[in-house]
């Protein structure tokens, strides 16, 4: 399983997303502008993978000293509205070059840069640990035979790690859970054909892909027991921001009396927004809607929609899975406890093993 | 607008559907096994379309005497299993070529191939009829300004006339009434996204293509006021099978308050099934799933699931618009009398002179 993100040389080595699974080719950026580029076509995309970018973006920028610090924060938080932990990453770079002062430095650019890097880091390795910690506690809602329903890519590719809804799925299946997984292929980029089918299928994992308007009869037929996903940004009372036609499989779910989680670390939660509505919902070029892997599918005369993103309203969502716990309704509540929580790492150990059960020597990633 | 059945010259036409919009190309079939094959690889696809086509497959073997008409008759109909019209066509040829006798004919095979010829154009043009009066019933339920939501191909291009679905928003538009359209692309094979966005967008009303997956979250947003869409098989109780995605939107409706509403001839009713469980769902060639025209969209390796069609229970529809009216629940009772009534086509004339308001000298089509 290749890394989506890797710092390597002083560069940033971003997977490109946007061909995969037929070319396995990395993106070199070398300043924040690149990165920003990056996030805006989709070469690197997930919101957890979005904020790790960024990160590095940051570090990038640090030989202009904080001015071009800034400079990249302003300009990498214009990339995409939508994934709030964009915006939780810049705002720990930018105080964590804001706060750092040394008078005794010879070479200031340097040593921030030194010190920017260690954050980026940090960001990026706890978020591996916060993965298995979700997958971890995922685990009580994943029955020893399951058939689960998953949208968009929540795996590694889009997070750096195990991946939050894979994730759970990935450890299920470690722990020698009888696990099926539907992947809804998610136009128009097809995350979940291309990319959580790819993911799951080289884990070894009994996978199968569905066109998205399949879903409903699948559940239908008794052969969806879960359903998890990601998230872009949850509100304080739960409402979840993720990829179009989320929203659409949690109706399908309360109507078919299926469990719907959302697997996601907490800094996906936006507790500034009171709910779903103050979201901003990224509206993305028709064109993708018009094309499949750059093969036109209608006139460019007739237009399309495309919002990259859907709310779901918490009060569809049986749980979400967190590093600190599964928060259950009401969310405004368990979110507000949640986000107090001193979460003890050392519970990532027990994940490790877990995972490391499974026989390959990195636990499946 | 390209018919999509032509009988010329004693061969039979049909529009390669597979192709639109970027050719218009025709598909000439000199004999059964050309039409069947056509069927089969939906060069031509919509229920009512499919029964058309067949009825002229029957007369293509008619020089082969009754002996090949049943040969024709059963080669026909293995081809799909689901819409029912196809077996209902395949039934009223079969019948005219066993009743057909004329003990004083020279040549039997030429004037039963006139008879058959006959029988095959009068259920094509009877479908014509048909679908005015559909598309006149169903102004009661379109509001003056409507928004509507519809699925897959229901239009010209499926049936032969100005289409069941795509008649009743036709007909609205030409009568005055504000109608902006938003079509399904209807994966796997873009029925909407390709045929109905481009016969609307032909017709000057105001089109707009989405992805599958956005429909939950056009319906949030309050952009859609209806769904109407096409049928391929009605059971006795309302059940109606129609193209995979249709339960999704049926479900759709009645969690937001939407009315949902079927148009179909009453050709596509199955009264000998009593409910949708007994419809065969044909599983087509997961490739449909792996590629988009042609081009591949995940590794070959990777199973996918790829049935046709849904099923979408009766007490999810808000009515059945046919010929003889828009039938309401309970369906048994109501499908019942709607197959007991003596259609008056001379209706029809009255939906010509509607079509017509609209300026173009064909009524648009």
């Amino acid at each position: 399983m290749p890394d989506p993100i890797k710092w390597e040389d002083g560069s940033l080595y971003l997977l490109d997303q946007r061909r995969i699974p037929f070319e396995v080719e990395y993106l070199k950026c070398t300043n924040y502008q690149d990165v920003a580029e990056a996030i805006e076509k989709m070469i690197v995309r997930g919101a957890p993978a979005i904020g790790i970018a960024a990160a590095y973006g940051i570090v990038l920028a640090s030989h202009g000293g904080l001015p071009m610090v800034k400079e990249a924060v302003s300009r990498l938080s214009k990339t995409r509205p939508t994934a709030v932990n964009l915006f939780w990453a810049l705002e720990k770079m930018e105080r964590a070059a804001t706060d750092f002062h040394d008078a005794t430095a010879k070479d200031p650019g340097l040593i921030l840069k030194d010190h920017l890097l260690e954050v980026a880091v940090d960001i990026h390795e706890e978020e591996r640990r916060i993965e298995k910690l979700i997958a971890l506690h995922g685990q009580s809602i994943v029955p020893p035979n399951c058939q689960v329903l998953t949208h968009c890519n929540a795996g590694a590719l889009a997070t750096g790690g195990i991946g939050t809804a894979l994730g759970v799925i990935r450890m299920a299946q470690k722990i020698g859970k009888a696990i099926k997984v539907y992947c809804d292929e998610t136009r128009p980029l097809l995350q979940g054909a291309r990319l959580s089918s790819w993911e799951l299928w080289m884990d070894g994992l009994d996978v199968t892909v569905i066109c998205d308007d399949m879903a409903a009869f699948l559940m239908k037929k008794g052969k969806v027991d879960l359903v998890i996903v990601g998230a872009d940004r949850i509100a304080s009372n739960g409402d979840t921001a993720n990829k179009i036609g989320t929203y659409n499989l949690a109706v399908l779910c309360k109507y078919h009396g299926i469990p719907f989680y959302v697997a996601a670390p907490r800094s996906t939660i936006d507790c500034s927004i009171k709910d779903g509505e103050a979201v901003p919902i990224e509206e993305r070029d028709p064109d993708e809607v018009r094309t499949v892997r750059g093969v036109k599918i209608f006139l460019e005369d007739i237009p399309a929609w495309n919002p990259a993103f859907d709310v779901t309203p918490g009060d569809l969502i049986s749980g979400i899975i967190t590093e600190a716990g599964i928060l259950k309704a009401p969310y405004r509540e368990s979110i507000e406890t949640a986000m107090r929580i001193d979460v003890n790492f050392e519970d990532a150990h027990w994940a490790d093993s877990y995972l490391k059960q499974g026989g390959s020597e990195d636990g499946g990633i």
